[in-house]
């Protein structure tokens, strides 16, 4: 290394040089992102992290490093020392458009095979490749830039917690199962066999007892795991950003984080956000859009319309309202000639898998109005709907007729789907709100019982603690989600403090005391000895990161990804185990 | 919760109130530490983080305060609205000791029971008890100072790093095996089932890989894994601050690496460090230390008897050195009297531990040479051994005779012990150095074989380039530690980034070119498309702390850590699984 670099100190990356720079002997290193033989010179676009930048090699300049330049290609690391000049022919594409650099030395570094994919955002190369060679997928501007962002962010993230009194503490990852969460991932002792350690999914508990140690405010950037079957969004490990406070209520943790959004917006996109947030209840998102994270960025709201079917000549609507349950409609604007028959089919069925038993539909037309039920409807039924769903010519009205929660799904669901296949989302628009008294439970029909929608350690509002056990399914919680755009970006809660309530929390997810006690002792034992009141919140860095970059990809807000099947397809991670490792560890493998 | 503290916004942090706010009414919350009645009045010393405060309750500012005060007791949590007051009895040992709180609210958020440890720096409870019930032992002052520490020695070094162009880039917690590490904590993967996730010893390949990528400068404090049986000063996950740089050579790191360091000794310390650091190869510091991360802060040197002692009347001393072996000393300045013979029986057993067969001694004292070896000596040889280990009167010398390897380490160890034992280290003192040109290799007696001794991917010096296969063990790497007070706190190297000396490498520690792919295939490929010359280092976070803090007890700086056997005492992690869950990992326990 001290022999390769000899005389090669790199004085300045390539991307930065500008005008100013003109007449300095530089040092460069980089990659070759193309070579090209002009009129006797050669020229060598040279990259790194800031940029291109033009070398040129000319004979008349140095014969060696033009002699050893007839050898670079593509990927090759070279060190140039050269001068750098005025560029005659300007490039307004790169940065470093206005000066070419003349080489008096060039080193080879490194040599390259030609790469199996393209070093360039254009390239096509299909996501196994890229997952496969990605340490030249990363080399990609769009790659550095995401990854550089990504880093940004959290180191805004940080400083504005640092500023504000926030403690960085570190929480275990090898620690306890956690009973009513997702699935775990398990670490098997060697010391201890037969017993296991299990990866975190969040480090819920393990704050709450900080805050019970007095730290007052705590936050960490943490790895979190969970073992669940993964989505195109979902990761088996995922970067949490986890806060936590004492002395609190809802308004102080929304404040302080508004605080750090608003930072985050200004630091990394340059946009000014005015504070408060926008809130929402959790009701009124569900039967307006039919989603606890509406994207705001559109319309199409949910109407409810029992009012005007309930006595209308289609028996469908009017008997769903007459069994107490829900005939709802959106209104896609300019939608009547967008969708054909099949595209309609092709939406029902959409419909039917959030659950609908149908989907009926209703375009209203310089013609008048072309819909499958209208023969059903009188001239006032149809005259009612369309005043209802304030629609015009050229509209087109989908209805749900189901149980409450089905027709809000469905509706929610068909509204964003429209929305994308019609692009009418504004992408460089931010619409952020606060969702808010989220009910504290949600009840399980396979299970037939109720679970904690956050968590069990979230708080009930003041108003329902008496209801907890009585009437849980009405019980709100003093719980909180963050959304931009149609994504839960963060999400947390005021906690139980009270090892009382904690217990009849416990109750109420059906645990009898000695079940809470085996699995959640020693929160229940900490609680003893004089807690504070605390709450906090938890934001996911890649799907902040996915927000602030405007990036629809999981996988491209992470360095090094797994596959929906939790592969690396780099590493080949996870792969066989050694014998004698699985002996130290007393297990074994089941037979197939 | 918003009913619990309605009306009652914290206005101030106990801890931090001062004269100047004399007169204002404030809202404090905390913890009680004490509770006394005098004369009429109730006086509660109230925590926080910030430290204490006193608050009087008076029947004429608040009868209702007053009687609610009558009930608390340690460890309640209470919110306190009041007045600030000058204090007539200034309490010197307090920085709020100037004023004192009236209060004309109180309100208590939570009870607590009699706890089981003290919640002072004088509590002398046992460690499990203090891990078992860790969220009150943090409470304690000098718990809380040294979280707190940790995390701005985590928020300097982030700054610094941020400053200067470091990314910080996340790499996988979940990824394959280190075949050539300690031993791996294994994670069974459910979607790949007989495959394992290896938990990472290090993100050492990640992040070669990233400067393969073209990050140029990565930084990551990030948790790694060792399952080996601990020592007192290991735990089974520890945190690394962990950098990698391309284009550098050794002087690069290092030069970055002072700055780093002179920043930490500046904001943790107030301690302005000289650079550059003191440099010491490994040979000199085996040679002179007995150690590769020699303790400067005191002498007591060894010194090579060689020459002296060849052709003395002591057969063993003679011998050792004909047979090639060394013979070597120390002197402890004024330790003749210090150690009786059962003192040096004790010494002499510590001795064997490190392998040598005895341990020679000579004390020089006001009525001449006592030794049991000195009747074997003639008066010259006595007195050569003397002027050679620059010895006066009331001084002892220890001697070991023996392989070099042993006689460095045992003596390199009993300095040490000796040091410790006779209190003569300064601990306010900080003396600090690079440990250069490391072995590339170390020689394994029962598996016949070399391992490396930093990691396989550590580059050979440029002039032992030609012998890593030939004759490994005279190969120099370049590698470096950073070691202070006889710790080392970090460790890295300029890495091998060549593919064909990568695979020279592999060759020389005993794979086939076959079985060199087979586990470190993906880093050979990303060799072949260009990569930069890198390097880079790695502190330990909890090693770094304890030396910043003056911490002997690697468990005081880590908030919940883990016992010997690898045990969390507050959640008894590990813990027996669900037979369900190692179903669905096809897994089974090994019957015992």
């Amino acid at each position: 290394m001290a022999e390769l670099l000899k005389g090669m100190k790199r004085t300045h990356m390539c991307g930065v040089l500008r005008s100013d720079d003109i007449g300095k002997e530089v040092v460069l290193m980089g990659w070759i992102q193309r070579r090209r033989n002009l009129g006797g010179l050669i020229f060598v676009d040279l990259r790194d992290r800031e940029g291109l930048v033009q070398i040129i090699f000319d004979k008349d300049v140095s014969e060696e490093a033009f002699n050893k330049a007839e050898n670079v290609r593509g990927e090759f690391v070279i060190a140039v020392k050269g001068e750098v000049k005025k560029r005659q022919d300007i490039n307004t594409d790169l940065k470093t458009g206005e000066i070419e650099v003349f080489a008096k030395e060039l080193k080879i570094l490194s040599e390259s095979e030609i790469p199996p994919i393209h070093i360039n955002d254009e390239d096509e190369a299909g996501e196994r490749i890229r997952l496969k060679y990605r340490y030249l997928d990363l080399r990609k501007p769009k790659m550095q830039k995401l990854l550089r962002t990504r880093s940004k962010i959290a180191s805004t993230i940080r400083s504005f917690l640092d500023e504000n009194g926030f403690l960085d503490l570190e929480t275990p990852v090898l620690t306890k199962p956690a009973p009513e969460g997702a699935r775990d991932y398990l670490v098997p002792s060697r010391v201890n066999p037969g017993k296991f350690y299990a990866l975190p999914q969040s480090p819920q508990i393990f704050k709450q007892l900080l805050m019970v140690s007095g730290f007052d405010k705590y936050y960490q950037i943490v790895k979190c795991f969970r073992d669940e079957d993964l989505r195109a969004d979902r990761q088996p490990e995922f970067t949490q950003v986890d806060i936590e406070m004492s002395f609190v209520d809802e308004e102080d943790v929304i404040s302080i984080n508004e605080k750090l959004v608003k930072r985050l917006f200004k630091e990394i996109k340059g946009i000014e956000l005015d504070t408060p947030f926008m809130r929402m209840t959790y009701k009124e998102a569900m039967e307006r859009y039919g989603s606890d994270k509406p994207d705001l960025r559109f319309g199409y709201q949910l109407k409810a319309l029992n009012e005007v079917v309930k006595e209308c000549g289609f028996g469908v609507f009017a008997n769903t309202v007459k069994a107490g349950n829900d005939v709802k409609a959106i209104n896609i604007n300019g939608g009547a000639e967008k969708f054909s028959k099949k595209g309609m089919k092709n939406l029902e069925k959409l419909a039917k898998t959030y659950g609908a038993k149908g989907l009926a539909w209703m375009k209203v037309t310089s013609d008048g109005i072309d819909s499958p039920i209208s023969k059903f409807l009188s001239e006032e039924d149809t005259k009612a709907i369309i005043d209802k769903m304030e629609s015009t010519v050229g509209d087109l009205i989908l209805f749900v007729a189901d149980k409450s929660s089905i027709v809000n799904t469905t509706l929610g669901a068909l509204r964003i789907e429209i929305a994308k296949k019609l692009d009418i989302i504004n992408e460089d628009e931010f619409k952020i709100l606060w969702v808010t008294e989220f009910p504290l439970f949600e009840y399980d029909e396979d299970d037939g019982r109720y679970y904690a929608k956050h968590h069990p350690f979230t708080s009930p509002a003041d108003d329902d603690i008496d209801i907890v056990e009585s009437n849980p399914e009405k019980a709100r919680a003093k719980a909180y989600d963050l959304v931009i755009n149609g994504s839960e970006v963060g999400g947390g809660s005021i906690r139980i403090h009270d090892s009382s309530l904690q217990e009849r929390m416990f109750r109420a997810l059906g645990f009898t005391d000695e079940e809470a006690y085996e699995k959640f002792g020693y929160l229940i034992d900490a609680f003893k000895y004089g807690t504070p009141p605390h709450g906090g919140i938890a934001y996911g860095l890649d799907r902040l990161t996915m927000i602030l970059t405007c990036t629809e990809n999981i996988r491209d807000v992470i360095a090094f990804p797994k596959t929906q099947d939790a592969r690396c397809l780099l590493t080949e991670a996870p792969s066989v185990a050694d014998n004698t490792q699985l002996e130290e560890l007393k297990i074994k493998l089941m037979e197939e």
